[in-house]
């Protein structure tokens, strides 16, 4: 990666090549890349200031390329500068969906005051997550202010990337009453704006009854220790209609935030929590370093010798034995 | 938890409601129910043998309850003692879905040959997971020969299903070519069995169409090192056909894995993967304990004084300089 050099002053603002280099060193699963990554990490934090951070999910084929696609553009035509970042859930075994992102968002990624970022390959849903962290913070650093990360699923994805953005939008495809269910309510409590898509032509009508279940949804769920009352809308990335006031309503949402104080309040967990994310990789990461008895307590759990539970008891056992390395 | 002692006699094989009591322990998250859990889900391990452990996952919509019921109607036919399982991605903030669990599979749950255990409530995905993991145990132990972990969901949550089941069963709502979005590459790599539900009436045609389209998606990702090569076949919950069909097919597979050192080479690696989820969790809940300095370092981060990275590491530091307790 010699065109990151250590300290990462190649990160410069509007550089989109350096920013693509930038968060595939990050995303890198080679741990000798792990040094280096962090020092870029460190300093394009220190040279920064948080952008509008966006988090956008929804069940397959809710029309979240589409929507985002309309909606960037229009952030990008009233003088925003932004980056998109898509957390995959999927890619557990090989990385990757049947159809792939190549394709998509081409009408966004060809302007050149935007960046977009398909999902990484390979690695596990907390590693992806906590990368894209990582990348939400170069991508600040390279001048965004504006960054959508967008997921798909029904669980545990999105509760990471509301886990680090300061809006959640829940997109919602229209459809019958019994839609709902693909929503459950740990996932509507994430979110602050629902919207449901495809609001034109033959599905215009669906998509208006679909607005009103989801009020109703709304209404039900609602706590009152909400920083905001969710609003439900209806959108059509086709015809552009509800785009612009999707675009104030995020911006209303966030300044809201803002002035009650909630948004830095979301921040500071977040920031906690990432911590914590932290200390878990590297104390798993510092049992795997204890040694050669690794191998053989693997071997002996695997042919049922040994229980998990007694396996991983005289593991951290170990872990708590050897002196630590410098600088872990 | 007095009707649970400790060492666990209380789970003699056909009695529900001790299994009952017995997942609630295990279940729990208060710290002083661990010890007890532990003991009880050991003494299960040890005075048990395997089940059939079959995982069936689908997005929502895909009539998993319904067809979960039907199947399960018909193991109990064939003379079976079954327990189900669900585990729920979505209930990450308050537990629960927006319908809840307590309607559904009733004449499953009616008949006393089977056990079916809702969606725990609350906690994280991955402790969901790793207690379904303790459950299979207490389930064996209770004497049933079929245990069933059922999951909603596009991602993570099949994911750890498949890591503690011997037979993957994916479930597909029969619909339009784009359908297959909605199941990602990764996803379908873990299916040894696809499944498409409600080839009955009006959308028995669009089912049978949407077995060709698996076929093919099937065909297109299988790869050459599987343990099984994946078949698709339709089902109806509502006119029970193809249910006995699917039965054998499951049972088929689970032959198959077992004749080849397959299903055992399954296990084998499932332990070892829940050895290490026991070690993060043992780990992570020994820096907790190291004292005083987590509130204030908390705090450092939350206000921004501290990088999440910076704190990470002196908690990990912290942990190493402090002695262990015993027992841990």
């Amino acid at each position: 990666m010699a065109a990151v050099p250590d300290g990462a002053p190649g990160l410069a603002p509007g550089d989109r090549r350096a920013l693509a280099k930038a968060i595939t060193l990050v995303e890198s699963t080679r741990p000798s890349d792990r040094p280096a990554a962090r020092r870029l990490v460190a300093s394009a934090a220190a040279g920064s200031s948080p952008a509008v951070r966006i988090g956008i999910s929804g069940p397959p084929g809710a029309g979240k390329s589409t929507l985002i696609e309309a909606l960037g553009n229009h952030i990008l035509d009233m003088g925003h500068r932004i980056a998109v970042l898509a957390v995959d859930p999927t890619s557990t075994v090989t990385g990757g969906s049947i159809l792939g992102d190549k394709t998509r968002m081409v009408t966004l990624a060809r302007r050149p005051e935007a960046f977009v970022r398909p999902s990484p390959a390979g690695t596990t849903l907390g590693g992806v997550a906590r990368r894209t962290r990582e990348c939400i913070v170069l991508c600040e650093a390279y001048g965004a202010d504006v960054v959508i990360v967008e997921t798909v699923g029904v669980g545990q994805s999105e509760v990471a990337v509301a886990g680090m953005t300061d809006v959640f939008v829940l997109l919602a495809p229209p459809g019958g009453g019994d839609d709902l269910q693909g929503i459950k309510r740990g996932v509507m409590e994430l979110a602050d704006l629902v919207v449901v898509t495809k609001c034109d032509g033959d599905l215009a009508a669906a998509a208006q009854r679909t607005v009103a279940d989801h009020r109703a949804a709304v209404r039900l769920l609602a706590r009152r220790d909400l920083d905001v009352m969710p609003t439900v809308r209806a959108v059509s990335a086709v015809t552009g209609e509800g785009i612009a006031e999707l675009w104030q309503a995020v911006m209303g949402v966030h300044a809201a935030l803002e002035a009650s104080g909630a948004l830095e309040g979301r921040r500071a967990r977040q920031r906690v929590a990432w911590m914590w994310d932290e200390v878990r990789d590297a104390l798993a990461e510092r049992v795997t370093r204890t040694g050669a008895d690794v191998a053989v307590l693997e071997a002996d759990v695997a042919a049922g010798d040994l229980t998990p539970q007694d396996g991983a008891m005289r593991l951290v056992r170990d872990a708590f034995a050897t002196p630590p390395a410098s600088g872990t």
